[in-house]
């Protein structure tokens, strides 16, 4: 884990103060607790100053949010650089408060401190880089937040669980300022390095999968992740840079130029539950997570297993002496077959695997056993 | 106003005599007067040669134009190249001719004399040139003639009223040989200064919107020509360089090859009263020409103000610190905060204002707006 | 004719021994002959090697191949690389066998021999060369073979009654190890030389029209082919590469790189008598070769006549001046005055015949023809 103090200057942006929250509550006249942050981290808005007095309902009401459509949520509220302070409710409690006076308390502290972030540099055998960021900023909220996590650990697991072919850097950060401090700290060496990338975010919940590409669209990120999608055989939402809301924002800007998409099961803002105390454990699930993990292991796998072949001979093989003719002693299905003669067909020393993959639509990492077979018995080569 | 005299060589054409016409009429046996040129303009095939005798009704039949399909209409005709004279007139009249003897008088003179046209320039800052063209030659037709000059006209006005990036060049000659006479003497200048031009023809009607692109439909005019018909909202008839049928003829020919697109609103040809005595004031109205104002306004704003900026601060600026944050003290709203942010984004120092007007959907001049205030922000720098 | 030998390594591949069969029957114990080779070419499975001795029903029965799904066919089989032998029968006959004792007889030889081919070069004025390529392998067979050859020839006679631009180069190979041993004997010269190629197959019967295209689908090969299909007003099936099956599998092989596509009339495998007794006499017909002799005739004269010009005189020319004006004393129509104005203003020099034929839809050959008399009359000039 690494820091930066407050009042560090990372381009445009300045860490603000550390913000600690102690506890803090609502009662009404008579001492009955009618909200406690105990109850629940998104009591309170995020960054609040301390408050300790009595106030009218009137003067209340101008510090409350909530939501009248969903009257049984309380909302997930910041004021980072405004100074304020709020309580959250559903709009039932509101809807409950009397005309009375009432007693508020906030005891928290706003103070020089640090902001902690983090990364993991799983190194391959190539310097190449591919970046996986995720962030961690909202308290308690699970689809929008810990899946992300979730899931950026998971993979780091499994990526150190083998040797790879490339460097994999993960990142965890608080959102926006975070990556703009990882840029500020890194910005050289990502620019070189890096040549893939993905925001994890929303990967938790089990009603869709998601794409988001970068912003000209057509980068090498974006090509694998269509490809890992179409042949994991999901059908998923397609979202142009134009809808971003997380650390694309920073990793796509102009001057950093990164080219990171974003991979999420169901976006942000798009579910009911968004920022709201009702995106807990109940959104998310096993098997979400695991649609997410399986699309970033695909995605991943995709981008280890994706090189450029030459075929050796001129004309097709003659299958039968190399033991590769689906009806003599191969050990290859008719479907394997085919995908061989495919791979051969295509495999002109310009076409990578996941060229040839999206032609013929199977996997990049199958094709790539298919070309290693064919260059043990030196019927292709491997040009990069 | 310039002139060509009879005679003078343009490429592959030359100048013909000069047509004048006092008068002219058809009288039946009785000195009855059953048509006369003080009556329409049109009533008298355009170059007509004169004529003064007395013809039966057969062979006074091979010298009548009509409509059938258009009783009430007198058609518009001429024939420059082929000596020979006619009547134009109604099917309605033509249908209540006898059989009888008809006294023909066309009072008309085809003499060595001159073409006349005019252009315009108005100097910008910038030596490169954008062309307007339009053509004077139908008599006393609205859509298809007048609609043009006026528009012409509106825009010279409205071009000279302040001080413009770009020069303008503003040009007024008969359809086809006064474009090639315009071209043979400015050929050189022309194709060293005009980066984008447009041909304003039929522009008075209120029934549709008309763009007709270049030959190769991807050129900087079609482009813009585009985005602006976009940006107003307008649907509009898209014509290929395949159904063209004015100047840009001339402009668009090979070893001519300027960037020369059609603005119409409804096409020539397209509309019934097309070339006949009904393209009066009737088809054409304020809104018509309005209209077609608007359009090219919004191109030439498009035009003056596409410029390519560079975003300075790598990552998102810190939009509070420049009073941009829309719920801050920004004056800015928040649909004007998404446009603001997203000219932040795209802005690479290679896409130009008109790139990111059709990826975010906002108007080139607004985004030159913003732009501009953030160059004095030092949050973005022109490039070019 | 040429001819390899038994042994002659091309490649991958080496010529297997020579088949031949003089005979071969089924007789049931009584010496009732239930299968005749003479009644047909395809009663024994291709390359089955000799036998003559008295089976079983059971063990017969694993020597026999018939398609239950169609009773009266009788499926064309061989085995060219994997030692067997089989009959190949009805399955109304197959049906009909009794549990009893047959007496099987093939009276074939596999000995070390010859395998022939032949090609025809017919020179033009170019070394280029345009390569039509057929096989001949499948016997009795009609559209799945005959008509490959057919055509081939009455395009080589076609071919050979005029001088031609280019050279063509027309081959008949056995399917597959034809083409490469072909390939291995000219690979150098053809990769040299070859700019267009097509396969040749199945071309005789008349239920459709089909073109396969080359593995990158826009080559010249490609470009002329849809070209002269859609300018013959063919509605065709557009096959990919993936949907190879003949010898473009060889000519396009990642170290060949031929430009091959395949011109077929209903493609082999989509018809229901492909590889079967039922393709005989009756699924092709005059019509159906006459369709497919008319799309290479006009692929062909695609390929000749496709040049590229240029407007020599800037904006269009004076038309009655070079007696081309359609109303005056030009011999065009209106609607080759069309084409020709067209062909003027598209002929910049860098758009070939071709492209502009795409554009305005009418055919290179006869826009060749409209370009040269311009050519003549000084208003175009050839460029390439």
């Amino acid at each position: 884990m690494q820091f930066v103090e407050t009042g560090y200057d990372a381009f445009d942006w300045t860490v603000p103060k550390e913000w600690n929250i102690r506890g803090g509550y609502i009662e009404d006249k008579n001492g009955n607790r009618i909200l406690d942050f105990s109850d629940s981290n998104v009591h309170i808005m995020g960054y609040s100053t301390p408050i300790d007095k009595t106030v009218s309902l009137e003067d209340l009401q101008e510090h409350i949010f909530s939501i009248p459509e969903l009257p049984d949520a309380i909302p997930y509220m910041t004021s980072y650089y405004k100074e304020n302070w709020a309580f959250c409710m559903t709009d039932s409690m509101r809807q409950g408060l009397k005309d009375d006076q009432y007693h508020v308390k906030i005891d928290s502290t706003l103070e020089p401190g640090q902001l902690d972030y983090a990364d993991l540099v799983i190194p391959g055998e190539s310097s190449k880089e591919v970046l996986l960021s995720t962030y961690i900023c909202h308290p308690s909220l699970a689809n929008n937040e810990l899946s992300g996590p979730v899931l950026a650990t998971a993979l780091a697991r499994w990526l150190s669980s083998a040797p790879r072919r490339y460097t994999y850097r993960i990142v965890f950060v608080p959102e926006t300022i975070g990556s703009i401090i990882y840029l500020s700290k890194h910005l050289e060496h990502l620019k070189k390095h890096v040549f893939a990338g993905y925001v994890l975010s929303c990967v938790g919940d089990d009603r869709s999968y998601s794409y988001m590409s970068t912003p000209s669209e057509n980068t090498y990120t974006d090509l694998v992740a269509h490809n890992a999608l179409n042949m994991l055989g999901i059908e998923y939402n397609h979202f142009s840079f134009l809808e971003r809301g997380s650390d694309e924002r920073q990793y796509c800007s102009p001057n950093v130029d990164l080219p990171v998409g974003s991979i999420m099961r169901t976006k942000y803002g798009d579910y009911p539950e968004y920022h709201t105390s009702l995106d807990d454990l109940n959104v998310i699930s096993a098997e979400g997570l695991e649609g997410a993990f399986r699309v970033m292991s695909e995605i991943i796998g995709t981008i280890e297993n994706n090189r450029t072949y030459k075929s050796v001979i001129p004309c097709e093989p003659f299958l039968s002496k190399h033991d590769l003719y689906p009806t003599g002693t191969s050990y290859l299905s008719n479907a394997e077959n085919r995908d061989l003669v495919n791979l051969i067909a295509y495999s002109d020393g310009h076409r990578s695997l996941l060229d040839i993959s999206d032609v013929i639509e199977a996997p990049v990492s199958y094709l790539h056993g298919l070309a290693e077979m064919l260059v043990e018995k030196k019927l292709m080569e491997l040009v990069e």
